[in-house]
């Protein structure tokens, strides 16, 4: 009788696996460095490294499966990962098939931000919806939805790209080629920006910032995560920060919010840490804008399995 | 053995239901007035009285079942319809099941603008495409979602609502009580406005416009249908207006596309019978701003059902 799930959350920099029990605990967990520079050989060296090491104590044959969640395309063989960012020499690989090869288990792949919206839908914020967007809002802005407490994957694999909702037709240009994409308000990098402005334009006579204090007066180390903090303590600047944020971010989940007929969002990333009253700022922008049918159903939910939520979401593709 | 299917096209003003073959084609049709201000059991009546009559020509035995295309939400059932804009009395009717009443065959409805969705699936513009995005542009902007060849109904059947996606959060208000929205700046009352507004600006010397000849010098008289009809003759004032708006339909597509990752919009509605350059402003905006995944793969095609789609496409739910 089976009675695990390893779930293997595929980054950039670190694998991190796990062993995730049929109520989505993560029993033990193991982490090594991806090494993605070496190409996708070396990769799946370094997952299989991981799983072996976590089967060699809890017993292969109670293993139920094997689920990755990856960066990049993932198609909707669940197996081939198609030019994951910052992975050299990788084209597209079919990853499942590579690691089945040495197992008995069933192997699933999903893309990253899917696996943690699935993770929130059984075990976390999600838990008692059948429906709902989930929004990772970190470095970048991707999302994922959960319809049926199944992902959504549109045609072919890549719905949910919240952050590449247009906001103002001439606002500022976005890494992806359009303009006034609501990740060029609210990603890490616009997010610090503004910081860095406001604080430049503060009187010099204005109580000193958290933020800088945080910083120790170093402008370049300002993060979300540092913003955030200061927030917390009640710093202005940083609330005010993070309220505009909310609101923009709104914008952008009204729209998707309309047009995949939904009225739940679930927040998560690194903002998922911040003080209730952004998750108050997205949930007023939203309400103010959703169509009326929505209104009285919107909710903004904070995700509830943190960073774990990319191994347990991997563990239930086979759960 | 069954050969056709009834099609009923339920609006504010008209009835109009259609014999429609396997293959559809629209066999007869007949047109009565809705008496939408008279009540559901009106409309009901009247509904009635255009099946009673084609199905005394063409033989109940025959007849695969009935389908009806409504406006306001259509639950999920397939039969409730609640709150049609302009019917009076009209909260939650179980329509379908009241004509159904009166037949032994099946009877289903859905949303109107998903009903011409699927017609142009099955019979029209997207025929040769499983996924795609279907827009009403007419006095408001509409749509509805084909996925897998199937209609795309959300959480609760109002999947598809283009016409409010935010294009610009500081944009004009709507009437949904959002401000930005597509609809705002492209549906009729936006569209005459504007071209009230550059035909006031004109200067006095320059050539009369089209616009002006068609609506014999009534600025009052300007719907979109005489915007279409002067920029055909070469008009430039209706065609920069006609650009303009075509590129605003393509941010809010754009968006669209990026959530439900699809590729393709069809463009029905009034504007369907427009110059081919706005198909193409519309086609240029998408592929400026959509993500690049899907760049190589957009296409705008016009609807090709007409005034056609809501019969053909409520007779397709039971075909």
């Amino acid at each position: 009788m089976d009675s695990f799930a390893i779930g293997v959350d595929l980054g950039a920099t670190t694998v991190k696996s796990g062993i995730v029990d049929r109520t989505g605990n993560v029993l033990e967990q193991v982490t090594v460095d991806t090494k993605a520079a070496e190409g996708p050989a070396t990769v799946i060296r370094q997952i299989l490294r991981t799983t072996t090491e976590l089967l060699s104590r809890h017993g292969k044959e109670k293993c139920a499966g094997l689920g990755i969640g990856s960066p990049g395309v993932v198609n909707l063989d669940s197996d081939t990962v198609s030019y994951p960012p910052n992975f050299a020499g990788w084209a597209d690989v079919k990853l499942a098939t590579a690691i089945a090869r040495e197992y008995s288990f069933p192997v699933r792949v999903e893309n990253d931000a899917n696996a943690a919206a699935l993770a929130e839908a059984n075990y976390g914020a999600g838990k008692d919806h059948r429906d709902f967007l989930f929004v990772i809002w970190g470095t970048g802005i991707g999302g994922g939805v959960i319809l049926d407490k199944k992902i959504f994957h549109g045609a072919s694999g890549g719905a949910g790209e919240i952050g590449h909702v247009t906001i103002d037709y001439n606002g500022p240009d976005c890494n992806c080629g359009n303009r006034g994409c609501v990740e060029s308000y609210i990603g890490q990098h616009y997010l610090s920006g503004r910081t860095k402005d406001l604080l430049r334009r503060m009187p010099k006579n204005s109580p000193p910032s958290k933020i800088l204090q945080l910083v120790e007066g170093d402008l370049e180390k300002i993060e979300p995560f540092i913003i955030s903090r200061a927030a917390e303590q009640g710093d202005a600047t940083a609330r005010q920060i993070l309220k505009e944020a909310g609101a923009l971010l709104g914008v952008a989940l009204a729209s998707a919010l309309n047009i995949l007929d939904l009225n739940i969002a679930v927040i998560g990333g690194g903002i998922s840490a911040a003080p209730q009253f952004v998750f108050e700022a997205i949930s007023d922008s939203i309400r103010s804008r959703v169509l009326e049918a929505h209104r009285p159903n919107v909710k903004v939910l904070r995700a509830t399995l943190g960073n774990k939520a990319g191994i347990i979401g991997a563990a239930s593709l086979v759960l």
